[in-house]
Formats: C-alpha cells, structure tokens, sequence
C-alpha cells in the first residue's frame, strides 16, 4: 500500500547484521530470524508478500511464526489501530476494547467461560501453570517430550531432547534447555512422550497426587506438526478427572485450525487453555482462558487472590483493537475456506513430492503443514526427530526456497497460511517446492543409501 | 487530537463492568486497574490528559505504570507509528529498526554492551536471570525482599511479605506469592533486607558458591520507592566480585531517573540490567542488556548455545519504532528539565503537607516520587511496610484524588511523570493533595492516636 522508502535501501542486509552484532547479542533478538551468513532484513510488507531490504520480494507462508492470520498490513485492521494510536495506547484505566474482545473469545469458543490477556505466548503459558498450581495447591506439570510452550523454564523441559540424552521412552529424561536451570524445576515437570496412552498414563500415575496440569499443544508444532490422536485425548482427560488434575492445551499456535480452535475436533473439553500468535492482530499478546472456577484464582475480589496477576501492558486496546478484527474477519467462512485452500497446497505438494521423486509427507491441520522427508508421516516425536543429516538437507531446502524462489516457509518446514493467499501464490508455492524437491534430491538419496530407512 | 467518538459514550463504566464480570476474570486483565465497586475506563487520552468513558477528564500522574514518558498520543510517536503500521507490525525477518534502537540504547548507557529485546518486564527479568543462571552455572538468585520484578515465580519471591510470614529479618523467610508454587523455586532464591548491608553479605555468604546474581531495584518502587544506598550497591558489588556472582539492576521503572539510567548515580556498574516501560514508547516491550562476554550465552552463532532463546512479538517494528523515537526526544535537555519540575512538586507538596498538618515524606528520584504518610522518610522495607489501617488510608486517599480531584496516581501512592505535565498542572496536583490531605488527616490523627508512632 505504502510506496517503497527509498531511503531505506541505502545499506544491505549484510551491512546491517554487520552494525547489529555490534549492540546487539548475535544480531538478532529473535533466534528464528537468524540465519548464516546474515539474517534479511524487512523493509515493507502487504497482503502475503514481503520486500526486503535488499528489494527482493518474497510470498509469506511463515507469516511472523504463524501470528499473521491476515498477512500483513490489513487495511480495516491498519485503520482500526490508527484510530485507537490517536486515542492513546495504554492507560491506567481499563479499556472497553478488552472486554469486546474478551466477549468474542468467550462466544466463540466453549471452554473459554473467561479470559485473562497478557502480552506473550510465553506469559499466556506461564500464567496458564500459575493458574493450575494455584487452583490444585500441586506443583507439578506433565508435558509432552520435544513439545515448545514457550520460554518459562518449567515449559522448556525437554523441550530440546535428543537421542544422545532423552533416556528410556518408558520415563523420558527431564532436560533443562537452559544451561544453570534449578534442579527444582527439573524435580516438577514429568515429561511423557506424545500420543504414547499407554507410557503416557503410567508415567502420570508415578506422580498422580502431584501433578497439577497435563498440557498438551493438540498439533504440536516442534514435535512433528502432528494432531494429538482422538483417543490420546480421551485418555488424558480421563486420567486428569479421575486424579484431581487439570487438562491444559497450548493452542498459542493451533486456535487456527478451527472456528472454535484445535479443540473443536475433540469430544473432550480442556479445563484450561493458552492463546496468542493470531489474535493479537499483529501485535504481542497472548492469553489465558478456561473453566471460571479455576479462573477464579486471579480473581482481585476474593478475599485471599491465590494467584495475583498484572501486566503493564496487558490488555492494551492497540493489541485488543487489533485482535479483536482479526478475529471478527476471520469468521466460520473464513476459516472454511483458507483450510480449503491449505488442502489444495496439500494435495499439489504431495504430488510434486511423487514427481520429483523424493519420500515425502506432510502433518499439520487446517491451514498449516509440515514437511517431512520420509514415506510414512510420523505421529511420536522420537519418530519424526531428524538427525543432524536430515536437518542439514531441510536447511538446504528451506534457503533454497527463500533466496531462489522467495517462497519465505518456517525454520521447521512448515507453511502457515494466511487469507491472503489465494490460488496463485499456492500454485507459486507448489513450483516453488517441486523445485525444491529436486534440489535436495541428491542429498535425500545419498542419504537414504547410507542409511537404513526411517520409519 | 481526536475528537471524542460519541458512541463511546453509550455505556458508563459500571454498566462495562457489568459485561466484563462475565468474560474476564474479576472483568480485569490487570489487577491493578481494578477497584471497587468498578474499574473506571478510558475514552481517549492526550498528553497528560486521559478523558473516561464517563466523560470525566483527569491529569495523569500514573502514565499506565510509569511506561509513558510522553504521556499519551505524542504527535511524533504517532505519526511513526503509522508510517510503520502501513509497512507491516511484523515479520519472520529481523528489521533495520531493532539495530537503531539497540545502537541508542547502547551508546546511551555504558553498561549495555549488548541488548536483546523482548515482550514485557516480565519476560526481561526472566531472560536476566535465565542468562545469570547460564553464564554461571548457578542456580540460585538472590532478591530483596518486597521487591517487585514481575511475574516470573523466581523474582515473586517475597514479593508480598508481611509481618506475619516474613520471619527473622537476620534470615527472612522466602514466601512463594502464588498457591502451589514448587518449593524448588523458593529453595533457590535468598531474600535479603534492601539497604541493609550487614544483614545481606551475610546471607549472600551462606550460600557464596551458588549464587547466579543478585538483583535489585535501584529505586525500589514496592519497597517504599527509595534508592538503594551508594555504600550498599558498593558492598553488593564487592561481593559478587568477591564470588564469581553476577550484580543485576532491574531498572524496568528506574531508567527514567537519569539520561543513563540510575545506575549512572552509581560508581559500580552492573553486569546486566533489564529494562522496559518507557522504552517501548506505549508499547509492549522489554529488554536485556549488558556486558558483551555474558550477553554471549544467547547468541546463536556460538557452537553450543547456552541459553536459546526466542520470542513471536520480540523486537517488533512497531515497539522499536515507537521506543527510538520516545527515548529519542527524552534527551539529556528533557531529562533534566522533567526532573527539575518533579522537584517543584516535590518542594510544593512537603509544603501542602505542613500546611495540612499531616505528617508527610517523599522518597523518590529523578521524575519518580512516593508519598508516605509518616515524618521520615523510610529506608528499608519492614520499617515502609504499610499495617492495613495505613493502607486504608491511602486508599481513601487515592480514590479521593482520582474521584474528587481528577488526579491519576499510581496504586501505591506514587507519581511518575511525563514530560507532557507542564507547570500548571504541578500546581494543580499539589492543590489537589492539599485537600486531599485535608480529607484523610482525620483519619490519621486518630490511626496516630491509636498506635505507637512509627519511626
């Protein structure tokens, strides 16, 4: 929409990252942007396309780690935010917009009979065990081997694990990502492997009277992108009524897939779940919400808070404004239609995966996919774990697809779409890929020579 | 600027509140905007005027908890803003305006060596202690207590401690805030008495070899707003030398004080300090910073990365836009000048309190100050520490200020201002706590003639 600065391509990329490593710690303060040997740097963005700074355009199938449910710029959305920026930002006070906004959330998806903003993925996750703590006076959590739920220590267990440390599968090491964590938060988190009923209830009934919350991202991203099995779900929402512990989904990054979220899919409801990414509208948010009687531990009217909460910037009407239309344009057609197109990209990429000859599958739900270079899709973190070879050929693959065919995809190998897509950039996309495909080939078939076939 | 939107005016704020007890747990998603019988909501705000949905216009003296150093809707901040908005809020790509705002920043304070941003005060706190923990190989941290630092259970410690649970000052106790919070963190984090030199090397040395950090506020908001004495951050920082500890300031409210910082009023520097409220310029925003060698456990170029770390909203333009170009116009000249009308106030309002007969210290530094309603000055938290009877009192007051007079204040009976406040509205801020001291000093004479007189 806005004409390209031209000032603004006075200097490189490359010159840029050279400044930033400078003032700041790697050049970069999101590690997801890094890359060798320099990140790219934004200059403009519209609709699904985005310009860098050297000028080159690209389509956006990462869309800022799958927060841009629009894409970028949206124009109600832009001129809804200009309208509240002239008002003021934050205030002292609360706002009518939260509560707008809260009132959508709550209407739209059953489980959320009340809300709590904050300002991250990570403080939507971190208050979200705060909150089962305090409901069940327990102190520990259980959660899935490989899953990500943010960067709140407790939430990062294991989070990492590879087969040099994670143990036997029947009790999963517990390890801390960050080098110095406390053995005490190791000594809280049980961690279990995903979609694993059998392993996963035993484990649970080692610390049965301690646990309290199970939480599981329902199409957990890092550990494959794959769908939590119906009967998994079952299980874990058993096991949690008939032990006094809650079932908590991190749905930061899957509230897409569905009208009313991931757990749309599930007979069984969460007693508590965590949001972010999308409906911030493009601003930093994220959010609690659940069952009101366990929500009732943040409560400032009672007469003993269990769990006191606040946020200088929670709630701001810039971030609800915004989330609030986001949300409200991507209403029951919206979400019918962007998972009908995700489906076509599903359906071309797998048939240029054939074409060009390579193993190949994809996981996910609604409008986000993963790839993996391998026959069968996998379903058990363990599984779909790449060792260090398989990691090198999807980087290979991934810079392939931003620098030769501006086609900009998530570090893992996953597309999250945004409406802005339509079927021609998803036609772009699946050229881009089979292309792609037959760059890596080689690598993929030295590989496999090597090895013995995976899964 | 803008006109105020008629249609806002439909609901009063108890009939919103009304709605939001139905959505939003408490109807607030920060405790501290609530109040009884309802929280009041904004309309529109300008400089330091915020007008509430009732219509009411007050002074603000809060300035969303210290965060707006401009007040609201600064002409240039907007105009930014917008220009940044129509390029994108976002994206999977790093932005030139992250490395402007980091070499400012840089240059501007010694210590910042390094920075990395990310969401919330919150999330900076916790990324501080998460790096200390990684660059030493330490569990442990070491806080005051009653010092706020955010949500991170860790830095909660002792946070509320009252004289029911707060123990022996020679070893206080460590009173986890939240129910259900794992007894690993409290077993590693040592409370010790703020300002209280002896006390506090003597139980940093109990537990000499596992101390990570030590964290303090210089300009300890929640303990009673007073700095931290020169010879305690001398002896702090001795210790830590001493022990192979890293000295932290959390300067999230504290860097106002000075063009550098507070910690400019210091010889030592701290090895790593966290920032944020004003230097999001009304947007949500954090940041780490520090000495280039520990600042190294994030950077992902290294071989082993000690502490990984991302974030979806982390660095964003529109934060990075907005922070430049507040921290931009709060020059040196803006510095001085706001501190010198804070001064005024100061001065004005001891005088209000004599002239009210109440008795009446100000502690404080830079823009920042806090009344307490005793004759001296308090130094230490047990000694600032507010029995309920006191608290009511301030409350009465608040509410009074906020209601009768249209004076925003912090909770705590603080005022932080911005440099929209001119003369005229200092003046009529210490009017206002002149008949509010008038209001209350019934209600202090008798708490005084009930109760042994405190310090």
């Amino acid at each position: 929409m806005l004409p390209a600065d031209p000032t603004k391509y006075k200097r490189s990329s490359e010159e840029i990252y050279k400044q930033a490593c400078d003032v700041i710690t790697g050049g970069v303060s999101r590690n997801t942007v890094f890359r060798r040997p320099h990140p790219f740097y934004a200059s403009h963005a519209s609709g699904c396309y985005v310009t860098d700074i050297d000028g080159v355009e690209h389509i956006d199938f990462a869309n800022n780690m799958a927060s841009l449910i629009h894409g970028h710029a949206h124009p109600a959305i832009v001129s809804a935010v200009v309208e509240q920026l002239m008002r003021g930002t934050a205030y002292t006070m609360a706002t009518e917009s939260e509560v707008a906004f809260a009132q959508l959330l709550h209407d739209r998806v059953p489980s959320f009979e009340r809300i709590r903003f904050v300002n991250s993925g990570t403080e939507a996750v971190m208050a979200l065990i705060k909150a089962a703590r305090a409901f069940t006076g327990r102190p520990m959590i259980a959660k899935a081997e490989g899953s990500y739920h943010g960067t709140y220590d407790f939430a990062e267990v294991s989070q990492a694990a590879n087969p040099d440390n994670w143990g036997d599968i029947d009790e999963p090491n517990r390890i801390p990502l960050v080098n110095g964590t406390p053995q005490g938060v190791m000594d809280n988190v049980v961690i279990f492997p995903y979609n694993d009923t059998e392993r996963t209830l035993a484990l649970l009934d080692k610390y049965a009277d301690q646990i309290a919350c199970v939480i599981i991202d329902p199409v957990a991203h890092r550990i494959g992108l794959f769908e939590a099995d119906q009967s998994y779900v079952d299980a874990l929402y058993a096991w949690t009524r008939r032990n006094g512990a809650l079932l908590a989904f991190d749905e930061v990054v899957t509230l897409r897939v569905n009208y009313g979220g991931t757990q749309e899919n599930y007979q069984v409801k969460p007693d508590l779940t965590s949001i972010g990414k999308i409906i911030g509208g493009g601003f930093p948010v994220g959010g609690l919400a659940g069952r009101s009687d366990i929500m009732k531990v943040l409560d400032p009217r009672e007469q003993r808070i269990l769990f006191p909460h606040s946020g200088t910037f929670s709630a701001n009407p810039i971030t609800m404004t915004a989330g609030r239309l986001a949300m409200e344009l991507f209403d029951r057609e919206a979400v019918t239609t962007l998972n009908a197109l995700t489906d076509i990209a599903r359906y071309q990429i797998l048939e240029a995966g054939r074409e060009a000859g390579i193993p190949l599958s994809l996981t996910g739900a609604g409008s986000m996919f993963r790839i993996h270079f391998r026959e069968a899709a996998p379903n058990r973190y363990r599984e779909a774990y790449q060792p260090k070879e398989e990691v090198a050929i999807l980087k290979e693959f991934l810079d392939f697809m931003h620098v030769q065919q501006h086609i900009m995809m998530i570090n893992t190998g996953t597309c999250m779409l945004s409406t802005a897509i339509t079927r021609t950039e998803v036609d772009r996309l699946t050229e881009a890929m089979l292309n792609g495909f037959r760059y890596i080939k080689p690598g993929l078939d030295a590989l496999h020579a090597k090895e013995p076939k995976t899964a």
